[in-house]
């Protein structure tokens, strides 16, 4: 039998995945416009930010009602103490996939050039450290955020690689300055947006580890078993 | 009386202080350094970012035991979750510090060049900010974050003439481009501390005008007192 706690933990994980799926539909959407230079795609991601925002308030209420209308055991506490950290993580996204589409909308009203970076590649990615750091979440695995730790190092790598070739440009060609900078800018951009994977990342591990360690400490978690168990 | 609960939210908000003072600390270096092209500094910067993240985690399990071993009135537990927030926020800070440190590590290697682009002021502006976004949260005043808020649109544009002048730079020497482009990144790593700060101010509003809300409510408040009444 599920309690109205249980549920209202269900529905938190819910609304979770359903604002990670925004954020990711966001970067996307964003490098998409990149690629094919579409300005509509562009508001897409400005117009979804305020979506974004609000779900991100939702998440942290229900996260504080269910912190303030019951008294969470160890285990669910960090549970929910990680979503609004995650939470905060994907909003951020949002804001970095606004920044990509910004800077495309520059780039659109200069002419078109041939520039020695793959955005599409960095961000397939990105998205897929930023997809499984949510799985590791939801699934509670801390070897699956440790993989998206690693892949950090190769999105780091690319950005490295992205900044070297495009300062090159910038040296070589100078009439094309501009439209590399925004390129290197949106290579930044997805750099950040594996950085919050990684955060994302670290806190699941440090979460789950968290949660392991507690339930092991006999003291703690059936300290107070009558507010615990009434849930 | 102070009740350990009391003490307890007095070492949160001590060490929230101190975290603060470090992250505020990392910047002021990174900028010192950018102007001196001094390598020392930046080495400093890198150094401090491990014990910014040892208080950050430090941070995280006090409020986590908190939460776990009292049931905060809503008014304490909307403290604590600011907090959690805060507290990422400020660890970024520190991380922006490191990213400006590095660029100046890579434009000490370059000849020194005179670039049009005033990053003490801007350092200034977003110290400041950073500084008034914990005052606003330590005073529990949504005003003061509000102005937080307001200053967050100078320094936007303070980083959009930065990266105007620096792309014409960038255009009419190509020889200088990448000390332009370090430039450029400095300016748009305060400009992300910037809106940590403002990040922060918009959860002390968010908090605090919650906070009033949830206390004006009265079926929420003493809902559980013989719970809320024992820390």
């Amino acid at each position: 039998m599920r309690t109205r706690f249980q549920q209202g933990l269900d529905d938190l994980r819910t609304r979770l995945l359903r604002m990670s799926g925004l954020a990711e539909q966001a970067v996307d959407r964003a490098c998409q416009a990149y690629v094919d230079r579409d300005l509509s795609r562009c508001h897409m991601v400005l117009e979804g930010e305020s979506q974004i925002n609000a779900i991100e308030r939702e998440i942290d209420e229900l996260a504080f009602d269910l912190l303030a209308l019951q008294q969470p055991m160890a285990v669910d506490l960090r549970f929910i103490l990680a979503v609004t950290k995650i939470n905060a993580d994907l909003e951020r996204v949002g804001d970095q996939a606004v920044n990509i589409a910004e800077r495309v909308m520059d780039m659109v009203e200069l002419p078109k050039v041939d520039l020695p970076v793959d955005i599409p590649r960095m961000a397939a990615a990105v998205s897929a450290m930023v997809r499984r750091s949510l799985e590791s979440f939801i699934e509670g695995k801390a070897e699956l955020a440790q993989a998206v730790l690693e892949m950090d190092n190769v999105v780091d790598r690319m950005r490295d690689e992205a900044f070297i070739m495009l300062v090159k440009v910038m040296n070589e060609r100078p009439e094309v300055t501009r439209q590399a900078l925004d390129a290197l800018l949106v290579a930044r951009n997805l750099e950040r947006v594996a950085d919050h994977a990684t955060n994302i990342a670290e806190d699941v591990i440090f979460w789950v580890r968290g949660a392991d360690v507690r339930h092991n400490v006999p003291q703690e978690a059936p300290a107070q078993p009558s507010v615990t168990d009434t849930h």
